[in-house]
Parts: C-alpha cells; structure tokens; sequence
C-alpha cells in the first residue's frame, strides 16, 4: 500500500504533517490528486481554538469521522481514479471541490438548502481533505473548470463562493453603493463579487494597513483605517462618502462594534449582510430598524450553485483572484510557512496555498 | 362662512371637539365629506404620550402647521369641490384616503421610496385630518373606490396595506408557515394579507383572549397565549407546530422579548419582520441569524402601491376588514366612545370608527 503525505488536525495547536496510507478509491467516489489547497480562517481557527467543528467526541453522522483528520477545504486538483457507480467524469479531469457534504434527506435538503442542511458536514474538516496529496470526494463536490481556469484559481472559487452567496442574499442591484466592513478573505471575495454584479462606489473599512492596500488593488474606492477612531465618526465618514448611506453594506468581522457600523451606515431601506462569526449577544437599535426599513440579512457557506457561479466568474474573467494570493509553498512546509506564518503575521496575508508537484 | 365639527388635539390628553371653519378648497386640492374615520394605535398614542409625530414647535416642512390639528388619517369619504389645476376627479366621487404627504424632491422620493421621505408627513398628524366633516387632501391622495367597497371598508385601507407592505417585505410565498406576534390591528391586518397570499398555517401570539378569538375568526390556524410563560416555551411550542419553526415570522409589538420570539421562532433561512414600535435597545443572538441564514426586515407604513393592493384586496372579496370594526360612533362622540374607550379598553377592541351622515 503506497503512503503519502498530509497534514493532520490531532487537536489545539497540534497539526501534524504524517505519512498515512494513500485512500483507496471507494464505490460512489473519485480520487482526487490534488494540485492546489488553501488555508481558509476556519482552518486557522481549529488550529488555534479548535475543536469548533472538527468531531472530536462524536462522530460526524454523515462521515462516521472524529479527528484526527486531514484538514483543508480549499482545493482542486485532477481526477486520478473513478470509484464504482459514478458516473460523467473520466481520469485526467481537472476539478474544484466542493466542501459542502449534505444528507439529501432532511428538511433543507429536500427543499434544496444544501447549505443549512442539519447534517452538514465539510470535506477537510468532518472528514480527511485537501492538505495531502490524494483526496476522495463524491461526484456531486467535483466541478469540472476549463483550461483557462488554473488548480490555484480554482482552489479559490470556495472563498470567493462566500462573495456570491453573500452578494446574492444581499440582493446588490447594478450602482449600489457598498461598504464592506473587514477586508480579509471573505471581505475581498465580497468585494470582487460585487465589483463584478455592478456595484457603485465601493468602501472598505479595515485597520490593516496591508489588506486596505490590497481592498484598493482589488477594486475598492475608498478604505478607511477604523483605528482609533469611534463606530460614530466611521459612520458618519460612510454616510458622507454616499450621500445618506450605502445602499448595502456587509459585515466580514464578527464584533458588536462592526455589527453597528454595518447597521447604521445603510440608508433607509438599505440591506446589511452578515457573515462575520459572533462570540456573544450583539446589542442594536430595533427602532432604526423598522422606522428605517432596514433589512439585516445573515449569509453563511456556499451553496452548489454558489460555487458553481464562483467558477464562472473566474473562467470568464470577470474575477481575478490571483491578487489574492499572498504566498505558496509545498505541502511539506505548510504548517509552518502557512498555519504558524498566519498566526503570527495574519494581517500581512491574504491566501496562504499549499501547492502540489 | 360655514362651520364644521372636528376633533382637534391640543397637547397630552386634550383632544377637543371644536367647530372651525369649514375649510376652503384650495389650487390643488380636494375637498372631502368625510363618511368614515378609524382611530388608529398612532392617534391614541398621540392621545396619551404625544406629541410624538405631530409637531408642536418646528412647523411641518412640507405643511408649515403645528398643533392644534385636526386628528385622523384612516378615511374615507366623497369628493364636494375640486380645487383649480386638479384633474381626475368629478364631485361624487367616492375615495379612500391615502394619507402620506411626500416632498417628491428628497433622495428617496426621487427614487419612489416615497414612504421613506426625508420630510415624511400624514395628513391626521401633520395637517387637519379626518375626525371632522370635511377634509383637504391633495389629489395624490385621494383613490377612487368601486361601489362595491364601503365608506367603512375604505377607511380600513390605510391600516390594511400596514399588512400589505410588510407582507410584500417577507416576500411570503405559498405555503409559507406564519408566526405574527401581536394581534392588535396591525397584526390582524397582517393575517388577512397573509391569509389572501396563500400562506399556510397561521400562528399567532397574543395574550388578550377578544384578540386571540377575533385572530382565529379572521383566519388563523392556532392562536397562542404567551401569559405567564417563557419566550423560551412559547418559542418551542411554534417550532413544534412548524416542525423546524415557521417560514416567516411578523412582530407587531415592539418590545425585547417578542423581538426574540419573532427571530427564534423562524426556522434557519427564516424571515423576521419587524414592525412594532421599539423604545430601548434589542439585545439579540447574532450568531444564530449568521449560522441560520436568517433575515431581519423592517416595515414602517406603507407606499402607494401598498394603499392599491389594499383596494384591490377589499374590492375583490378577497379580504374581508368587516370583522375588525368592533364599534361605531357618531363623530361628536369620538374621543368619549373612541379615544377614551380604546385607553380604558385597549385589548377589547380592534377598529373604532367614527361614521358620517
Ligand atoms: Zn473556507
Ligand atoms: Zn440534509
Ligand atoms: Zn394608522
Ligand atoms: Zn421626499
């Protein structure tokens, strides 16, 4: 049996790059040999306050996993084997993976909610991914990209997946303007999304000094250092930048504070999406709400069509997320160059990739 | 010159029933016999806790007046004198009055939000409005009824496209589940919409037994009292009636408690609208709106597309407001019987209007 490498989660702070076994592929699944692999937030955030959703104590119900597990949601590579019973896809297929594994059984399943399935599970996280060398996958996470889309752009249509999502449930309308709070990962995707479905002026607010160049690069008009600065006077810069607000603003952070800047930069009848990841209650002015006809909207994950769309926007070019990436190593040193680099110097960054032979 | 009665409020408590002068039509306006008038919860809050929309100190932009001004904004009634440059309407014809005053100039006006006008006005509020026998109203603001639709029905058109908007705001689909919380005249004009939208069953919360009993009598499937019993249990009992919690959710109260209740009924991808009037802060769970993919939307009066579809829905029997009326007055007797009754005997009632010759 021929061995390979991965890069395991065996608890907090304890990644570990092993040699296991190479999966074999099973009926109902391919083998995917991966080219590309990015680091998401998720990941770094198992790596130091995990387990959050990495089964440690019960198994997933879905994958029968508990750690350790090969980590890494973010990934493509080509199609090496082709397990019993699948069908449409031959060896030598270049594919993106998408994480999202779903029951197909319940409520949000069968009403084609895929994403807030109750059984929701992740490649990379509920079962091994794509920090190794092979990964399996089931035919429905594998999507075909043209040529002209390359293993590393396409490791990042899961990222950019969260833009569109984020954009639709946002409802952008061709000229609204947009303020987008947070520009790492998620707070770029956005921004490309946006930029792309006809967005107005674009406003970023972010302390980085790194990621507000980078909002700029990628298409933003205007990023604003937050830093020192109360949640009024951000507002209020917001507000003058847009006559009497944004048309639609998006949330990428996660703090009561940034909650309110989304909220009360909006206009009247403006929409904020959030995605940012909460800790504890978030206080808010109910009233500006309803006498403003605001619409607070949460948006999480990806669904297939999503992703689907995230391929499109980059294989017609609409979206370039090479920008995006920040640096690339082996798989061999992606735990020290990649998890240990963003945890020291996670600002300096935006996507780490682990890149294959 | 000829007099005529009206109820005119003067402050906190001191609504007056006074003959003034009949008022004298004007460029640009029209003169109603006013047949039908409601009391709606804003009057009566103006009643006892006013002045809180009707201006006192800064003369309206858009109507110069302050208090004292003739109460009432949910009328009906027939058109006596057309004023010079107005075309469309004949003497006789019959109207219910659309009462929003709208500048036509701000951002949003220019932009057919005109419900969301910087110099937002309400004919009732910040001008003589409909508790009297005659009224001026502009001729946007007058549409015409069919025979079919009575004076009274015409009056509870105003508070029926309150329903319609936020109906259109949850973007309700067949089948959707419903949870309205409030059954007062708002959430009941909610229920009828939602009823004649295809809703499927329909919950609702209230702790007053008329109210609770006038709800299933307008279309309600179950109807819930909260008295006594934690926001946690009357949350559970709502997502047992609807297997993972309702498609929608109206909150027609305004307070910490039903505001939760509104979010943590609804099931992941769920929609909340917010209507009720809000005083304090709202503490609420972030993360679940986030990871549950929900929306929070509020609604605040109504447009003049709403104020059609409410005539639309009376004319065509697909609404019956009829059972929401629980008393009639002569206009002499309005503010003993109407506004006094509704302040001693708020949750015995629903619409008390006061009737014309
Ligand atoms: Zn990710
Ligand atoms: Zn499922
Ligand atoms: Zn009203
Ligand atoms: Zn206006």
């Amino acid at each position: 049996m021929h061995e390979m490498l991965a890069v395991r989660w065996h608890g907090r702070r304890d990644l570990r790059l092993e040699d296991i076994p190479e999966p074999q592929v099973k009926p109902g699944f391919i083998k995917i040999k991966v080219k590309a692999c990015g680091i998401c937030g998720t990941d770094l955030n198992e790596y130091l306050n995990g387990p959050i959703f990495i089964p440690t104590e019960r198994p997933h119900p879905l994958t029968g996993r508990t750690a350790p597990v090969t980590i890494g949601h973010e990934f493509a590579g080509e199609v090496v084997e082709i397990g019993e019973g699948v069908k449409g896809f031959e060896v030598g297929d270049r594919v993106a993976i998408f994480p999202v594994i779903h029951c197909g059984e319940c409520y949000f399943c069968r009403r084609g909610m895929e994403n807030l399935c109750v059984n929701f599970g992740v490649t990379g996280l509920s079962e091994d991914g794509g920090f190794a060398e092979y990964a399996l996958v089931r035919p429905y996470q594998a999507y075909k990209i043209p040529e002209s889309v390359s293993f590393e752009e396409a490791a990042l249509v899961e990222p950019l997946s969260v833009g569109v999502r984020a954009v639709k449930k946002a409802g952008l309308l061709p000229g609204d303007s947009v303020v987008i709070i947070g520009a790492g990962p998620i707070g770029l995707s956005v921004l490309l999304v946006a930029r792309a479905s006809g967005a107005g002026k674009v406003i970023v607010v972010e302390p980085s000094r790194v990621r507000r160049k980078k909002a700029l690069e990628l298409g933003a008009d205007i990023a604003i250092d937050p830093s020192g600065r109360s949640t009024e006077e951000v507002v209020d810069e917001i507000v003058g930048e847009t006559e009497l607000g944004a048309d639609v603003s998006f949330e990428c952070v996660g703090l009561n504070e940034t909650f309110k800047t989304a909220v009360e930069s909006i206009r009247k009848g403006g929409r904020a999406v959030i995605l940012g990841v909460f800790k504890c209650l978030t206080s808010f002015n109910a009233k500006g709400l309803v006498v403003g006809e605001k619409s607070i909207v949460g948006s999480v994950s990806h669904s297939a069509d999503d992703f689907c769309r995230g391929i499109s926007l980059i294989a017609s070019g609409r979206v370039d997320v090479g920008p995006m990436i920040t640096s690339r190593v082996g798989l061999e040193e992606i735990i020290e160059r990649g998890f240990e680099e963003l945890a020291k110097n996670r600002e300096g960054h935006v996507k780490i990739l682990a890149v294959g032979k």
